[in-house]
């Protein structure tokens, strides 16, 4: 037939688009179904379902498979259509009839949902780690940089007068109320589906609160069908945890792109981070904070896709949720890829000096002019009605001595404050 | 000018444009901001920046509108642009100078942000309130139900034993799941960004910690800059929370629309959720559930928009986030409305007894005819190929009795289990 | 029970769920089921399903209806749940028998799907007249200032010399070839469902090409399951087509913003169109641009909404279409509204002149003086590095001198080009 | 320093990461790429900007690269970080001089969206061409089943009869109808933006509408900074017309799923596109459906994607557009891998004929008795209510004798009309 005659075969061509890209896919989840097999295992041993024998040979498969893992010399074949059936076969050539035991009272639902449950929970924990990091670095930063005023923006105006400090430690705070989305993500992949099989459970005698203790899981999804529920949820809820701390990676880089800019100049990027043009010799182009912000842009894309591939289906498994690994997986190292390429850039950031001290922004002390005449006695539109008109007829002099005194103002950032609030997380957090 | 010649004037045409539905949507907005008031005051009174005497005044003045409020006389007239003018008039108005001063060392921007954070915090202390009302009801029908079967279907095909047991209580395990993302936005909102003025501090000698403590936010947003970054966010971190559960409600109507469908036809709706038809006097359209999907699909998409409508922008305020009340503050009634509904309906749903007893549905018990065999000696393999084939030559009988015993299944649904993850949750949650 | 004891009855609360804001929204239709309606009676009467002079009187009744929406008396009360429901209810009383004849042969589905069909065909003509009006006055504006130099940025780095003509100019044909779109959806509008009935046809011998002709839609919906599905597509389209435009209208409207800010200030905001601060009395906030933005920003994610709503719904008619209404006729009229805000903004802006005489902006010219190198007989690659380390050394002085030859530069603009694009789509659109 | 102490050099992260995927994704553009340097090469000699002979080299060794391409021997190597530098790059190595002025009067904003342009523009037609393939199938199919009845849903409830052939023909007319949004995306791609340069154009006298002409451009787009205002634009717009066609294909997919569950089974699919069970020998899983749905619901969240990725950019490159390729190829491949297999899959469809013989589908005879009714002589709502009254007693009969005569129903398809719509498109369309 027309349409078919690129020389592939038409069993290749449906089998590519219902495998997908699972094998490489699949990659991801290894470790998390050794794991589960592990306790699977266990558990079928203690239920007596298996012999103590039959588990001792499964653990050492099992615990081989793992070594292979942390060496990188696991792979998935083009013989297997997914890693669990690698790892199945791995046992049964190796170990027999003990590894044509090890899917007993579990379907490749409950099987593949407890990998993914396993490895989204570890994933927020990691991502957390590293965000935690980040949040030290700007804190740090902010520390740096406390005296470094520069002008505060409102709707793209010079407005007031700003700080480094509190630019930075305002990311730092952002990035800690972000790791709340990871909390709830936390939670919602903290639940065992482990033995709900298709969906409805099964007629043998299981223990599915010894799995979910061996597995480390905070909670057993009890109800068989609910189980199969998470597929998706899960999915979702990490996206929507990465959408939330894209948006403000995203708006931390539009920040710089335009700090680094001719107009406002405020900042001078790590060398590494900018390129040249090929055609204009003058140009240093923040590429890098462009990409990290258009990936992050992105990613703020990634929930609303996962809804659409999944929305409208009512419950009990559907083979739409195949295709959630291949939208989420790769989103979810490039997320730690930007967060180490902010944690690297950001130490390098030279802050410019004195940028108060150019006329363009005088305008920005008029809030201090008012409030000094103000305390001088003169009522508020008085005083507002005069610099206004100073500022009209240039006859304006910027009153550039000011003090704050208030947590979070320029001249009382409130870090240890903020630290507080890290330190609380820390002691209150599960991602931790 | 041609396109102006409306009879509307220009300036009317740019009034509208600007203030849009503003009036409106403070309504919600409005004991916020006199909460917020009080607390400013009295704020205002500790510092010394006005007298006791003055601060006793707008006390008395916000106790009047907060009085106004409660009885439903309270309301915004054309000649204010918002809530937070028609406050200060009112003041202003009743007791003069005191209330001239209600505004010193605050800004419209730290303003508008402190109302929506209480009146977001407080909402989602509300929404868990009926969630966990709702779960309560599921997990009684489950209760009601669990000996009720039903074929339990993936792929859309009937597949195994379930029963509306298993389902009630799936679903009142996903809403309780749910509540994760509700937690999450309720520690976003849960931050004070009163004293930032504009985004930038001001030099005021304002108590910050005093206002945080008095109006009960469990933190304060203590970078300025950081402060005014909530705008959007914490408006998002709700819509967030109301798409997850709009979907978990979205599924189960779905599932409630297939189960009247003549085909199906294991529910009968209360009387009150279905339709007829003008033409087809046989018909029994399941109307409100499937607006309750619809709504439910369309809160999905909430996120979306706020993200869209804020997506790019660097730090600092944008009039771009006035037009988020439109977006946000209604479709949260709706959902309020639909949890409600929800909560009306499924104390009247009819379940239709013995729907396993259908023909159609004898093939969902090949999986006990398999187990069967297999205890009494056959291997897997064959006891697979013996039943399959028996379906297919039609000589198929179905093994109906079967038990279950593991948690979350037919026989064993874990209730119990259920009820003591709601009474962790309950116990571990600031959302009750 | 307690979640209905807010002094509304349960009957109505299902009932303000079900229909929503139906009457409201119905306005927008009226017109247009009264057109549908006079071409269903008229062939009904050629058909012999009703005789002529009931037809007559329908005529008349439905001219009556016409009139009173031109006049503006027409409304729909709270006894009705849609104007379609109305208009039978007008006709019936006032016309008797004749009036019950006119749902003969028509469902409320197909009568539904007819209006809005005609409805958002009409709004695709009239947003496009309105855009072309806008596409002039940018022409206009292009001519106006094609002297006017600016520098032209890339990666947010001022980069090369360009022109206020090449600005205006383009946003002139990007809202041209944005009507593309526009087209699309009057082809997916164009299309008659009338006579699909529920979507399965009737027995009843009515003649579709017929009432095709009078409505003056191009195309019959032929299949009456296909004609149904058009609910939920042609709005799609419509909302792609505001999609597509409002991004180029946020686009002009983010480079506005910009343009008026310190930093560039390279256009002055018609007064009306900005708005002061009330504590920093040197603030120009470009508000209704913000807005505008915001606005188009959040058009942006009409489709996907409307996607959302309808998703994973098979074939044939689901209630979830009512909602369509509410997502989508409030934001057209919007869109409408911001063209006009446009129309009338622009020819107020005014341009600062000799932007490229400030000294920040020498460097947009190393192009130009690396292209004198080059005649002069210098090797690109010499005359690159030869300016790049004059820039360095700041021993770079521009060469301000250019001259530009080919269509679409500063000084060839090839307006009357465009002119001819914008002539060609006149002559070949449906749209006009 | 920690994070970076993977093995992987700082320089060499930041190159993965700036690069991306711009290797593989380019081979999409190669041929493009090679189309428009013939162009550019001959203009250049036109314009007298190189000589003949050297053109003569260009145009030779363009050749041998588009041979390469059409062996399949091109490869762009780890030496080079895309598909354009790789090409001149190869000029430059074979043809000296002549290889380093190909890049003349273009810099890399012009040149990569050019062969987006053409890629894009070509795409549609391919696409097209495949839909209009895939309108005949159905066609066909419609023709051969118009006599095979099935109940039409509304509500997911059987409502009235319907046919395969009123099924398969809407499907045709809608995946004609979707092929107005790749007209307009067609209209997008059509805009030529050579000679552009960075978006300012150049001093140099280059010829344009040559360009336009040998690459068979229908229009210039004029305004250098237009020109480089359509990336983002066309991939949108492309974007809109998968996802418009998308939720055509997945609709047809849904019916499908469920028209193979055992509830309805009205159709047998081919044994190729269904899987069984591991555990559950009587299911036939429609996977291959299943996926087609959910690749078509991720297809519809494509412009989203690309909306967050390009929006609130003002005029002006920004890298931020290098990440849409990967956001776009590859679906726009998997789209044509969808319509290959609908096209492969619809011909083996298996309709079960006879299903208006089963008594549970009686009722969607009632609107055929109420009709009958009314013919001799019975008013509408007696009937309709005599009918309404059986159907509840149980002593309902159904009218199964009718026969419709209008066009769209099921006695008469119009499947001539159809091709009449087809054929007009045809003649009328520039993707064809």
């Amino acid at each position: 037939m027309k349409i078919w005659d690129k020389g592939i075969a038409v069993d290749k061509k449906i089998e590519q688009f219902t495998i997908g890209r699972d094998r490489e896919l699949d990659m991801y989840l290894a470790q998390f179904d050794v794991q589960a097999s592990r306790a699977q295992a266990n558990m079928l041993a203690g239920a007596g379902l298996i012999s103590g024998n039959e588990n001792q040979q499964l653990q050492q498969g099992l615990q081989e498979l793992a070594a292979q893992l942390e060496a990188g010399t696991f792979t998935i074949g083009e013989d297997f259509e997914d890693v669990h059936s690698k790892i199945e076969s791995y046992l049964t050539e190796h170990y027999g009839d003990a590894g044509k035991k090890i899917h007993t009272a579990r379907s490749r639902n409950d099987q593949v949902l407890t990998a993914i449950q396993l490895f989204l929970k570890d994933y927020t924990q990691r991502a957390a780690a590293r965000t935690l990091e980040l949040v030290e670095v700007l804190l740090q930063k902010a520390e740096d940089h406390k005296t470094d005023l520069m002008p505060g923006y409102t709707h793209f105006q010079a407005a007031m007068p700003s700080s480094f400090g509190l630019w930075f430690s305002a990311y730092a705070e952002h990035l800690l109320l972000d790791l709340a989305l990871f909390e709830a993500a936390h939670t919602v992949a903290d639940q065992n589906p482990l033995g709900s099989g298709a969906g409805f459970g099964s007629s043998f005698p299981i223990d599915r609160l010894q799995t979910t203790q061996e597995m480390g899981f905070g909670n057993l999804a009890v109800s068989s069908v609910g189980a199969q529920m998470l597929r998706g949820k899960t999915e979702k809820t990490v996206a929507f945890a990465l959408a939330g701390m894209a948006a403000t990676l995203a708006k931390m880089a539009y920040d710089l792109v335009l700090y680094n800019s001719q107009d406002m100049a405020f900042v001078e990027l790590p060398a590494a981070f900018t390129t040249g043009s090929s055609i204009m010799p003058h140009k240093k182009n923040p590429d890098v904070f462009e990409l990290i912000r258009a990936r992050c842009n992105a990613l703020q894309a990634l929930p609303n896709t996962l809804i659409l591939a999944t929305s409208n289906l009512p419950s009990g498994y559907h083979r739409d949720f195949q295709i959630l690994k291949e939208i989420l997986f790769e989103p979810m190292t490039q997320f730690l890829d930007i967060l180490d390429i902010v944690l690297f850039a950001l130490p390098q950031l030279r802050i410019k000096p004195d940028l108060l001290n150019q006329p363009k922004y005088d305008a920005v002390f008029t809030v201090e002019n008012i409030n000094q005449l103000i305390q001088t006695g003169t009522p508020f539109r008085t005083a507002y009605k005069q610099v206004g008109l100073a500022v009209e007829d240039g006859s304006y002099v910027p009153h550039k001595e000011f003090q704050t005194t208030h947590l979070g103002s320029v001249h009382n950032l409130g870090l240890e404050e903020i630290q507080a609030k890290v330190a609380r997380f820390r002691a209150g957090s599960r991602l931790v």
